[in-house]
């Protein structure tokens, strides 16, 4: 089969595979209908070392079940259904508590020589916990690329939101524009924040964020940015809540300039640091509290899967171009040239 | 009068200043009848730099309202009073949220100049916001002691607590053995929590705090008590929640070292460092939440005043030595050296 593999920095290829198979018993082999390439994509894409064997890479599609093995009970062969970005068997303790990405037995597609979600098919382990099947969806739907976003883009919008408890009352700053950004706007939006503070420079992508919900819109960055949003919010001292999309240290410190005593940071942008500003002067003195991670999106598909279902949202506005899988390399390019939002692979 | 000063690291004095008095229309001055020190007043005996003219110090007392300013409506002289650390007004936005610790008009006692506790007297700022009036006691109530930990003590480790939202049910590590340790650990077993894990080698501090509710204890440190407590606590994966009570970086770490994914590490002991790990390898990756700061114990006294004065808990247990106001420079290298866990000073 043909699928995607990562080369080294800059070196992203299309190349023949063996087919997906079965592996392990509770394995489900699903054939992509639709895949896309993420902004977390681009850091390995930016700092891969070389290598000769390249690694499979992609974590988010949805497709057509075309195996399951013999311990997968709740999965059958022509299900149509949406990969979330981790794998999770649904039964341990975390899984339980709804922490899907803590899963005892889990993992991540497309991440660490596991099979990646740019090509013709995957293998996915723990079908039964992780796949979210799509009843009445085939591959004629025009709401592919809506379910597309649940398989992670649109569930780590979802967390942003959900971890930092926003509700009516709040103001919300969301920090980046990328398509997590944007979700976590419509996110709030949901959860019935009024106003929200879209922190991003590329206006076409804004633009969509004041449709997804987005009352204001600041461009400036860093101490700029962080006196524009204070001016913003007037006597408030800050905003209540800051969810942060990007995973860059100064998107974390324009976090906590903007934040208000008492306040909540949660990230979901992968952070591309490992030490930051935790003391009195950065979190401790304002009582902020820091929290987020991976997203557990499969715990967040079953509210989130009817909305799509219904047009009550259509987070598939994220996706601004559409390639085969062999234009696959360019779609890198153009995302890291910031020419595109989100690409969508059609197969 | 006489108030004790730090004039550099290690030389702390009792000295003759001139009377607490009324500044500002707002204030109060109080007559102290129980003061204490602190495991934090421990810091700047530490680190202090050299000054010809000194700094007051000390935060906690109990005592009698001497004088009010004119615009101090809700406090009387002769009122007995519980003086929290820092001061409020009671009635701006953070003060209404129970934030009081960020209040728009606030303030340290003890700090930056600002007269100081260990004294025979001091002036408190927005008394209506600050003082909690105690009825029916006087200075002979057998009750002082455990007042006294209003100031401070108390409050921090329920705020600790409180933070992390710890329930039935949790798993709770509190690192630290000193005064407000041993009340987070009295405060988490008052909220419900049955599995107490406290993590501190001094014995006489740990038989108390298993007195106040501790299960387990872990000596070790490090490294070595991470594994003692993932043991301990076996498949859960670690804690639900873990309260940090002491402020170095060492305990920070640790705290992740055990934390379950998905917990929460609430902080009290003020952070003795600026930057932490947050990345991927120690908060992200586990979806865990960092919160705490100062602790509003203003906000906490309504609940915790009424435990005090119909016994059900006895704080004041963490005093294990009295002394008088002459003997404060005394007192600090007791406590430095550990031979006192919390020291008492009546006047």
């Amino acid at each position: 089969m043909r699928a995607t593999y990562l080369f080294g920095a800059g070196d992203v290829r299309v190349v023949d595979v063996p087919d997906a198979s079965i592996e392990e018993s509770t394995d489900a082999v699903v054939r992509v209908v639709r895949a896309c390439i993420c902004g977390s994509d681009l850091h390995p894409f930016h700092g891969a070392e070389a290598s000769v064997d390249g690694i499979p890479i992609g974590h988010e599609s949805i497709g057509v079940v075309e195996a399951v093995g013999a311990d997968a009970h709740t999965i059958a062969v022509g299900d149509f259904v949406v990969v979330p970005f981790g794998w999770s068997d649904g039964t341990c303790q975390f899984c339980r508590e709804g922490l899907h990405t803590s899963c005892e037995h889990g993992g991540w597609i497309g991440v660490g020589g596991n099979g990646g979600a740019q090509a013709e098919a995957l293998r996915v382990p723990q079908a039964d916990g992780t796949l979210v099947v799509v009843p009445g969806v085939d591959e004629s739907s025009e709401l592919l690329p809506s379910l597309l976003t649940l398989a992670d883009v649109f569930g780590t919008g979802w967390h942003a939101a959900a971890q930092a408890r926003v509700q009516e009352g709040d103001t919300v700053a969301v920090i980046g524009d990328g398509a997590v950004g944007l979700l976590a706007v419509l996110s709030a939006k949901l959860l019935g924040v009024e106003r929200i503070i879209l922190m991003g420079r590329h206006r076409a992508r804004t633009d969509l964020g004041v449709e997804f919900g987005a009352t204001d819109v600041v461009a400036e960055r860093d101490a700029e940015g962080i006196a524009k949003v204070l001016e913003l919010v007037g006597p408030a001292g800050g905003v209540h809540k800051v969810l942060e999309a990007v995973g860059h240290k100064p998107g974390y410190d324009q976090a906590v300039g903007i934040l208000r005593p008492g306040g909540v940071i949660s990230r979901v942008g992968v952070p591309q640091y490992e030490e930051a500003g935790v003391g009195f002067m950065s979190l401790f003195g304002k009582n902020a509290t820091l929290t987020g991670g991976p997203a557990p999106v499969r715990a967040y598909a079953d509210r989130l899967l009817p909305l799509v279902l219904d047009g009550t949202v259509d987070p598939g506005r994220v996706f601004d171009r559409t390639i085969g899988l062999d234009d696959v390399p360019a779609g890198y390019r153009a995302m890291d040239d910031r020419e595109a939002l989100k690409v969508l692979i059609s197969f």
